[in-house]
């Protein structure tokens, strides 16, 4: 994807083929900053602050870690090590520990000589499987927007809602949700996106928006309450969000005010589409209101809010009166009946455990719960 | 209402009989400074920087400003430049023409030597009939929320939720949503309020917290995104909302982001009430979606936020990437469908013509549309 006419991914290696270069994410939208990571513990602090974020680029990070390590110190004990410092940064990053579980498969049976030139290749192994799964994602969403703007006689842009970031800056390129909107802009599909601005973190205002800019997609943001709106009068041709985790039954836990927006949608004829890597399909669980935990983080971030003050420096308000308390619930769960359709690498499925079925065969026999 | 102990109204007279006080809504949260108004400039003056904002309180603040006028000048002339002054500081406020227009009545036919007299006496009688209509919607609504709390087994407080700012701040007392969450608590029944910060302008965060923080009552704020959550999770007894206009069907008009929330109340079986006074019903519509305009306002209230900065000074910064657009709707319209009832000042009925009729029988025979 583009940032004002160059391509970029959002983390490669640099030049000199041994430390890799990032986009410092907590900078945007107000400030384009790339980052040199030279060690492991640059690594690490990278997913720990936040300057990635996003599961498959918190995994990619993670494995040029490993990396980094090997070319220090490819001994067992610099790879235990590794990892242990890697995986304590997000502790509840899936991908993150699937990387490293990964790096170490391939790394523990080659003598330590021969580490790190595969910790590296297998590192650009990992962004490159992650950019084909996204590309795949976007080709199979692609034939949605195209007959969208076949459905309205080819005259009117295609109005596409989306919320939070579930971009290419989530992911090595493409992203999910974004992919087949990158590729319908990029075959000349004329698209607009209706941004939610996302609250409490503005994943929306802040990232989504910056990166459909940066590729030149006509974007225009919103606050998170208006969407319903916009599909009552028919202003919306169909949404797609990501997911951070859907049940093998096809309920979807995603941002929070994910399932007020697939409430409208229903409400309004609107598809409501979930783009997805299989990856985050957890197949253990049925029920997805009752049985995924969500997350309660910080008030901090629901009573006070960064932006760039008149001045350009990037400033921390505070919204909310003193004394008053603030709750923080960071995701909610979409019921499947609620969504039309998962997009996914292996094409599209109903979201049911019959769809997910047909295109995960090898899941079959394998009751819910069982694993 | 109390403000951290002492009972306040939104407006008063002052101590010299002559100029009236008000709280300036500009500095809430995190000032609480009253401003005197001496003159017809003053109360024109408070009205358009929305020092003073809500229908029922504007249209006090206009009577309080013909008043002031006469007190000056009581001719034929002053009357009408008065009027044509106030009418024009905020131009779509139906309560502000409609105490224009009761004002003018009862002064007109008035000798000018007793108009000014007259003029107070009648404004301080509107700012006490709208303090009797918001008190009748609390008595009212009270039974639903004493219900709930003896559906709760009298055990655990009853949790509203709440959007937007339809509360004291917004009439001259008791406020229309508010007024039965603060009788419950005046009346010793534990309320919890759930409150939506309400984006873009955060009247839910700003002013609805701090005026329950000021009165005592229990409350939390939550982004917009949050309520479809809670509500799945079984942690909203009901909801309360006013409305800016409701049709003579039970549709409602109110801020943007209701809808959803009606929608989230809908597919939880939470109840949804809306509060309202008489004068919002527009007994010439019946389809608010089709029919309802819906103001489109400045998209810098989406891409900037205003907030105190670290140094107490109130700063405003900038959200949305440098070249993205966004649009700012004011409102949207709920489906009578989505509506459990109306709490008015004549008692609770259905969303319907035939609950509304019910109570207004004086409109009984004329036909939506012919006013």
């Amino acid at each position: 994807v583009n940032v004002d006419g160059t391509p970029f991914r959002t983390i490669w290696l640099a030049g000199d083929g041994e430390t890799v270069e990032i986009i410092d994410q907590t900078r945007l939208p107000h400030r384009f900053v790339t980052v040199r990571l030279e060690t492991l513990e640059d690594a690490a602090h990278a997913i720990r602050a936040m300057l990635v974020r996003g599961a498959p680029l918190i995994g990619a990070t993670a494995a040029y870690g490993v990396a980094m390590a090997m070319r220090d110190d490819p001994s067992d004990e610099a790879l235990a090590a590794a990892r242990a410092s890697l995986a304590a940064t997000r502790p509840t990053a899936v991908n993150l520990r699937w990387a490293l579980d990964d790096m170490a498969a391939h790394l523990a049976k080659l003598s330590p000589g021969a580490r790190a030139e595969a910790a590296y290749a297998r590192a650009a192994a990992i962004c490159d499987e992650d950019v084909a799964i996204c590309r795949a994602i976007g080709e199979h969403g692609l034939g949605l927007i195209r007959a969208a703007f076949e459905a309205g006689g080819r005259s009117r842009p295609v109005e596409v809602m989306t919320h939070c970031n579930a971009g290419w800056l989530a992911t090595v390129d493409w992203g999910t949700a974004t992919a087949p909107i990158y590729m319908a802009h990029d075959e000349g599909i004329p698209v607009h996106v209706w941004v939610d601005e996302t609250r409490p973190r503005n994943q929306g205002a802040f990232l989504t928006a910056w990166e459909l800019g940066g590729h030149g997609v006509p974007h225009t943001v919103i606050v998170d309450n208006a969407g319903g709106h916009l599909m009552q009068h028919g202003r919306v041709d169909l949404m797609i969000t990501g997911t951070d985790r859907t049940t093998a039954t096809g309920d979807v836990a995603n941002k929070i005010g994910t399932y007020l927006k697939a409430l409208a949608a229903c409400d309004n004829g609107v598809p409501f589409y979930v783009a997805l890597p299989g990856p985050t399909i957890d197949w253990t669980i049925a029920d997805g209101v009752r049985d995924i935990p969500i997350e309660e983080r910080d008030p901090v971030e629901v009573t006070d809010i960064s932006g760039r003050a008149p001045d350009g420096t990037v400033t921390t308000v505070r919204l909310t009166p003193h004394g008053s308390a603030a709750a923080n619930f960071a995701f909610d769960v979409t019921p499947a009946r609620l969504v039309t359709g998962l997009i996914t690498e292996r094409g599209l499925c109903a979201a049911s455990a019959e769809g997910l079925l047909s295109l995960w065969p090898e899941r079959r026999g394998r009751a819910a719960g069982a694993g």
